[in-house]
């Protein structure tokens, strides 16, 4: 018997149709679910909101980051359900405001709503639960038979089962008939920390080839306190005629972070390979490595929310917090 | 015999290694590796930049359209090498601006330069070879043992040789050991076209759930002519607090075109699903369905170089052009 705490947040799991389009609603047949597929634990429920995912912003990340901390000594695990649009998104920065916590908290949702026929919910529902009982650590999210740790998760189809994919990292375990197996927990040499504080001034800028780099100074203008930049391939950023490079040195001249990740969904950004990287180290970006663009923003809200030293920023940003960053491979 | 034209850019593959990073060199090598590759065909080359595709910029665009339209009719077919960085934007971009050529235009690249000897080099001009001469038109990208039709190609990985996939398409065309296996043409009813202009004034924005949507104010003060958002999912936007739709309203009401993509890499934006998306295609914005954010970015780019009358890039940015939109779907 574990004890369980259920935090609703709306998502087209729990949606009802309303003039033919979906709308979130009432969630009680995700608690009923969970009792029927584990009666034996002892469940409680919060519902926190009843929202679409595209409108869960930095404002719900901090109450529902409250309601899980305040949680986390009463129960064994915490499952959320979440819309599948932006919860690799909250699953990222939940990551880095409750790092390495010792229960399982996970995320999970569905593509078709539960009172669908042919519905993922109950599967969905199953993983997570499976999980929430396994008394690892860590934020997760469980999904069409696959654990992800929530820093490494990428939605990246919009309507297949199979909608999120763990980036550049195995999955954490797979469920199928032997149960629940466990593949992969990160190490990280990182204790458990809480704090709730965000800066939402972070922009997220892909590069396009005809960008006008004038579009920094706009931005800094428009207050920025960090930019992550999805530039190119390993880290391409344009020099010539667009030359970016003089507009983001007047961004780090005022100590406003530039973190640089790849537009490419998988593998590392690596500044030492091209000419172009190495241009762009020596002005003073900082590189992504391997963590996702989602992860990249949430670490910056996070780092910025905790201090505004520059040095500080720098330092953490490229350590692995909590499994985002494979150090062994830049140490 | 096929007569063949090389083009070649710059990039990766003709990259040496100066102070332990690659830079773009001569392309002789390119040439010589085709005329070994097969010697019976007629070849002639044209080096035209010698650039990391970071910098390959529209004004780039415009010029290697410029030669390969005024080089249509003397040859079979052409094959341009360019850096792996910004291919897909460039065989997008090209995609509009010749449209359904009669002879193939085949991009390549390498994701290590032609003089390691791990390269991969040698393999994709082979494979770029054998589509420059199967007398099939259209923009093409050869990449590892497979052929993309240019306008559904994404940079998806950062180092490994499969750098490249065929999104939403199946492959043009693969290779293995029964030779180039025709798998899939497109049937578009459309005619050949050449319209050598660009609005480069077109923003690519990618949400995130902390992002101030006062962000559109500022870009129409920029000067924007047009903007693709890439949403969330099937394609949320946030409207409660951070409401992107009051913005975005007056974009449209200053006849600027609002594209609408996923920032998922696989399957469509589909805005008749949800709440959210019915509220969006009510203001006036432009579904995207399942093109790439590359193929959106420079269809809007030609659209808007053609024309400014927004019921013309209405009409036409939901036609399928090229390849880049499964029309059945949507019709």
């Amino acid at each position: 018997m574990a004890k369980i705490l259920l935090i609703t947040t709306g998502g087209t799991i729990t949606s009802v149709t309303e003039n033919k389009t979906l709308t979130p609603s009432s969630s009680h047949i995700i608690l009923d679910t969970l009792k029927i597929i584990d009666p034996l634990n002892d469940y409680n429920v919060l519902d926190l909101f009843v929202l679409d995912s595209s409108n869960i912003q930095p404002e719900e990340w901090l109450q529902l980051a409250e309601k899980i901390y305040e949680n986390l000594d009463k129960y064994d695990g915490i499952i959320v359900t979440h819309g599948t649009d932006t919860m690799a998104y909250t699953t990222s920065v939940l990551s880095f405001i409750i790092q390495n916590p010792s229960i399982p908290i996970v995320f999970t949702g569905s593509q078709l709503p539960i009172y669908d026929k042919l519905t993922d919910a109950y599967s969905n529902l199953r993983y997570a639960l499976a999980m929430a009982t396994s008394k690892i650590g860590g934020i997760f999210l469980a999904f069409n038979r696959k654990i992800i740790l929530g820093c490494r998760a990428v939605k990246v189809r919009t309507s297949s089962f199979h909608a999120f994919e763990s980036i550049n990292l195995e999955n954490v375990a797979s469920i199928d008939s032997r149960g629940l197996t466990i593949l992969n927990i990160p190490k990280i040499n990182n204790k458990f920390n809480y704090c709730n504080k965000l800066e939402t001034k972070v922009f997220l800028l892909k590069l396009t080839p005809n960008m006008d780099p004038q579009i920094i100074d706009m931005l800094i203008n428009f207050g920025i306190k960090g930019l992550v930049i999805e530039a190119y391939g390993a880290g391409g950023i344009s020099f010539i005629r667009r030359n970016f490079l003089v507009n983001l040195k007047k961004l780090i001249a005022l100590n406003i972070p530039v973190c640089v990740c790849s537009q490419c969904l998988y593998e590392s950004a690596n500044f030492n390979i091209y000419e172009v990287g190495k241009k762009a180290l020596n002005i003073g970006v900082i590189e992504a490595f391997d963590m996702t663009s989602e992860a990249c923003l949430a670490k910056l809200m996070y780092l910025l929310g905790c201090s505004n030293d520059i040095n500080y920023i720098k330092t953490n940003f490229k350590k692995n917090l909590v499994g985002e960053i494979k150090e062994e491979t830049y140490e």
